[in-house]
C-alpha cells in the first residue's frame, strides 16, 4: 500500500467531489496534493470563480501541511487565536478557511484535497465528498 | 454582443466614474478589467493617492475573479467571518473593501471596475457611477 | 520653493528624530522619503531593532502613498472597518500601526518619515519631533 | 565571550528542545539564528508538521529582530493592538505567535530560537528548554 495518494485515486477524489458539488449546484475548483503536498491533479469546472484556482490548491497543500482541515486550523487562526499570523508564513500559501481535508489511509495523511468556489460550509462537503472515496 | 467589455466600453466607465468623483470632490485611481481580468484602462486623477494606483486595479481584478464586489467579499472575510483570511491568496490580488464592482451584461460578469482613492463609500459610489454605463 | 523635501531637510528631520529618540531613551529607525515616495535618506540607531529597518521605510511610503498618518490610517484597517485588508496590497509596503508622518510645506505633502524602534506612542513622538523641522 | 551563540551552542540549545519535545510527545521543527538574524542549524523532527519547516525559521528570525519572544510580540498585534499589521513587513518574515525566543548571555541577545510543530504553549515549552542552555 502506498504512503501517497495515487493520480488513479486522485481522479476518483475529484469525481466525486465534482459530483457532490453538481449536486448542490455550485461550481468549483478542485485540487489534489500527494504526500509530499505537491499538486497530482486539478479541475475547474465551468464557471467556478477564476480567483478560485489558486485558493484550492492552496487549501490543499495547507491541509498536508499541517495535517489538518484547513477549517480547524482557521478557528485557530483568528484575531486573539494562537496561531493568528500564520497565513503570513510560506511565502502565501497557508488557507485557513473551510474546503481543505487531509486524505487518509490507516490513520496516516497521504495527501489532501482543496476545494474552493462557494460559501465555506460547500467547500467543505464538496472536499468532504472527495476524500471520502480514499480507503 | 461580445462577451467581455470593450476598450470603447471601458473609455466610457472611467468618463462616467471620472465625473461622480468630480462631483463628490474626491480624486479617484480607476480601472478597469475585462473578463479575463486583466487590465484594459486605467486613469489617475490629479492628487490621487499614490497607494491607490495598485488598490484600484486589484479591487477590479477581485471583483472580476469572484464575481462579486469587493465591499461584500469584505464582509465575509472580517475576522470571524467565513472568508478570514482569503487575502493571503493569489500573491496579494485580493482586496476586500468597498470600490470594486463587476461590469454585467444580460446578467453575465464581462469585467470589472475598481476605484480607490478615498473612504469606502466614496469609492463604491464612484464606481457604481461607472459599471451602470454598460448596457 | 521646491515640492518635495530636500537631502538637506531630510538630514535635519533625521536630526530632530534622533534627539527626540535620545531623550526617550529609545534607539530608532528612522527613514525619509521624498514626494515621489521614494527613500532619500535613513539612519539606524545603535542598538535599534532590526526588523524595523524596513517597517520604517515602509510608514514613511505608506505615509507619502495615501497622505496620511499611519497611525491614523491604522485606525480604518482594524477588522471590520472600511480599510481592512488594505496591508495585502503593494506587495507588502502598506503599514497600518504609528510611526509614519507627512512632511508638509504649505498645506502639500513634500514627503514623509517614518519611524519605528519602540512603542507606538514613542514611534509617533519621534516622527512628529522630525516633521515638524520643515517651515 | 562571544556576542553571537556558536554552531557548537546552537546543537546543545537543539538538543535540549528536541529532549522536550520528546517528553510532551510532540514532534517540532526547530531553528536557531545567530545575532545576525542569519540560521545557524535546524531539525525537523521525525513526523513533523511540513508547513512548521518555514514557520520555525521565522520565529527565530523575528525573536532577533525585535529582540522579544513572538508570544509577546503577538499580544501587541491583535486586531485593535499598537503593532496589527506588523506581520505585513520584512516579506512575510515576522511570525506573532508563540514559539520564538531569544537567546542571552550578560542581558545581551546573541540570537534566537523558534519552534513550530505543537500548539503554542508546546511550541513555547520546547523553545524555553533550548534558550535555557545558553550561560
Amino acid at each position: 500500500m502506498s504512503h501517497t495518494v495515487t493520480l488513479a485515486e486522485a481522479r476518483t477524489v475529484i469525481a466525486a467531489a465534482t459530483a457532490e458539488a453538481e449536486k448542490i449546484g455550485q461550481p468549483m475548483n478542485i485540487a489534489v496534493v500527494c504526500a509530499g503536498g505537491y499538486l497530482l491533479a486539478f479541475e475547474r469546472m465551468e464557471n467556478a470563480w477564476l480567483g478560485s484556482v489558486d485558493i484550492a490548491q492552496k487549501k490543499a497543500w495547507t491541509s498536508r501541511a499541517f495535517d489538518i482541515e484547513t477549517g480547524t486550523l482557521g478557528t485557530l487562526s483568528q484575531s486573539g487565536d494562537q496561531f493568528f499570523g500564520i497565513n503570513a508564513s510560506n511565502d502565501g500559501k497557508v488557507m485557513i478557511f473551510a474546503g481543505g481535508v487531509p486524505l487518509l489511509r490507516d490513520g496516516k495523511v497521504i495527501g489532501a484535497i482543496g476545494v474552493s468556489g462557494g460559501l465555506g460550509a460547500q467547500d467543505q462537503a464538496v472536499a468532504e465528498a472527495g476524500a471520502k472515496t480514499i480507503k
